[in-house]
């Protein structure tokens, strides 16, 4: 069975339980599992957040959630259009669709829930559904040959900035690629130095520019690249909390989308720096910490995702020098540095 | 002579004449013009923001301009090695390379001041000298065969989110096209619907998604289709005054950049939707104005860069209905309507 029939069997599945519900004279209800904090578990053995086996139901029977039901049905059925047709629609214009509808959204938030009730009561991915974000993924540059949309890609081949990944990335094909890794870092300034320095051969990687926080199609785009092409994923982000929980999402997963974590963490995925350790063997150029990010290091000290003992030494030790620095302070030894010193060390420190 | 050599004469030039003043026993010193708001004017002709002939002088001779002149002079130096080189740095990159100076950065404010000084010095663009912009321009999709960096690109053939470019656009160079028209829309999520809709065979055009206020790159991009392969450009932004000014931006460019809006204006340019008008006639979805769109309406309203009667009576309109619209809101009538039906008609009304 392919995805499509899947898909569309579970949206039938939905709507075929309502009827079921109706011809055996039941009131209509909806078992959707639970989201709340009580229910998001962190999985030891998998590495990453999962939904634990507590669930609601959204019952016809209660007038406070007959609206609810009603718009789940309504996406649904929008949703299987979308699967039928194989087009996508971003969650901003399911919003102005469902002016259409008699239980439209009163506003974004609530649509975007609705959007995820439904993932996690079909248990599926609202990429799958059709339902797409509105940003694109990463950048990417080396050799990987993709088939997108029946166009075959080379992301060596796609210009300086390299291969867009877009929010339908599942949809895309690895057809070919002649690379030993993935190194990944946060900005697109430090994405172009290492195009400009030649990363992608020295390393034998791909470059992923993440921009910033990694949308859902990159995370997915790395976890396939691991998993699928069996390729070690690098994170290289700033010295700094934030740095290490764009990386951390990446390889744990977030506790909100626990229960699409399973599609779209890394938990192979390692964190090749900036850390604190960096900062003092490096002589890096620095910031002091603000009392938000000292805030933030000592929340990610609590957080079950950074139990390893490497995690719990570098954030008691960046809280001790008080102390952040950036991805592009290596610039102060060179613009090549970077590439020529720092990660051929880190490298060879965690492959060996 | 080539561009290299035309940017390395410049900033030995600059040398020179400081070199000059030494030999001749005057104190040296560098011309600056002034890019205060009493030297930035609206050219009627040129339909942009230029700046005047008005000028300072940075001199050796002044206490508090010595460490300004060492870092402008540090900079061209650092910038003659990239042009050099043929690399680029970014901005913040070259902050952290001036720790290695002996009249470093104070913030990165301070080195963006220094860069903009050495554009309006030098009569050249920041991007000529070889300093980058962090982030990457606008994605492109549709017939249009680039040359980057010896690498041959097609945008109809680089995946579903297009050809993106890259902050070294100049560099860049157009090799063939087989489109009538550019349409720009604000959007990404707009930008994956006139992909699917394939607005791009139906329309002969290239779709290129700003990504919400254009990058530099982007209006270079915009202002070169338009200039070099005499291409009209359409932009469709959202109906609200910043949707109004993202497009004002590529067509009339700013105050803060008046000494390269030569490089980056398309006056040419024509704003395509969503206007006030539209949200009548089309009985889109809309949100009440907030008092900071009131606000920002009237100040574009005295504003010369909207001195055309389409723009008075749009702005009066969308003040008089109190209402704005999202491009993304002509979903309500289908997500094809706005390629099948909008589009179509506003493009029949601008080209007759």
């Amino acid at each position: 069975m392919d995805k499509k029939d899947l898909i569309l069997g579970r949206l039938r599945g939905l709507g075929n339980g309502i009827i079921d519900d109706v011809e055996r004279h039941t009131v209509p209800a909806i078992k959707v599992p639970s989201r709340g904090t009580s229910n998001i578990v962190y999985d030891d053995a998998k590495r990453y957040y999962v939904l634990g086996d507590r669930y609601g139901k959204r019952s016809l029977g209660n007038v406070k959630q007959i609206k609810k039901v009603a718009q789940m049905v309504s996406t649904a059925n929008f949703c299987k259009g979308l699967v039928e047709t194989q087009k996508t629609a971003t969650i901003r214009e399911m919003y102005y669709v469902s002016e259409g509808w008699d239980v439209d959204f009163g506003d974004q938030q609530e649509s975007n829930l609705i959007g995820e009730d439904l993932e996690v009561t079909l248990g599926v991915t609202r990429e799958d559904l059709g339902l797409m974000p509105e940003e694109d993924g990463a950048a990417v540059y080396g050799d990987l040959t993709v088939k997108d949309d029946d166009v075959e890609v080379n992301a060596l081949k796609s210009g300086k900035s390299g291969y867009s990944i877009s929010p339908t990335i599942d949809d895309v094909e690895f057809l070919d690629h002649g690379v030993e890794r993935v190194i990944a870092v946060e900005t697109m300034g430090m994405f172009h130095r290492m195009v400009q320095e030649e990363a992608y051969k020295k390393f034998n990687c791909l470059i992923v520019g993440l921009k910033g926080q990694a949308a859902r199609a990159t995370r997915r785009f790395l976890k396939r690249t691991n998993e699928e092409l069996g390729l070690p994923v690098y994170i290289c982000n700033d010295g700094d909390p934030w740095g290490f929980h764009i990386a951390m999402v990446i390889i744990s997963g977030s506790a909100k989308l626990a229960h699409v974590n399973h599609e779209l963490a890394t938990p192979n995925a390692k964190f090749l720096g900036v850390t604190a350790s960096d900062i003092v063997n490096y002589d890096l150029p620095t910031d002091k910490l603000k009392d938000i990010d000292v805030l933030r290091l000592k929340e990610l000290y609590k957080d079950p995702r950074y139990h390893e003992d490497f995690w719990k030494l570098e954030i008691k030790k960046m809280l001790k020098i008080g102390k952040k620095a950036e991805q592009q302070s290596f610039s102060k030894y060179g613009l090549e540095y970077v590439v020529e010193k720092y990660l051929p060390e880190k490298l060879d420190a965690m492959e060996s």
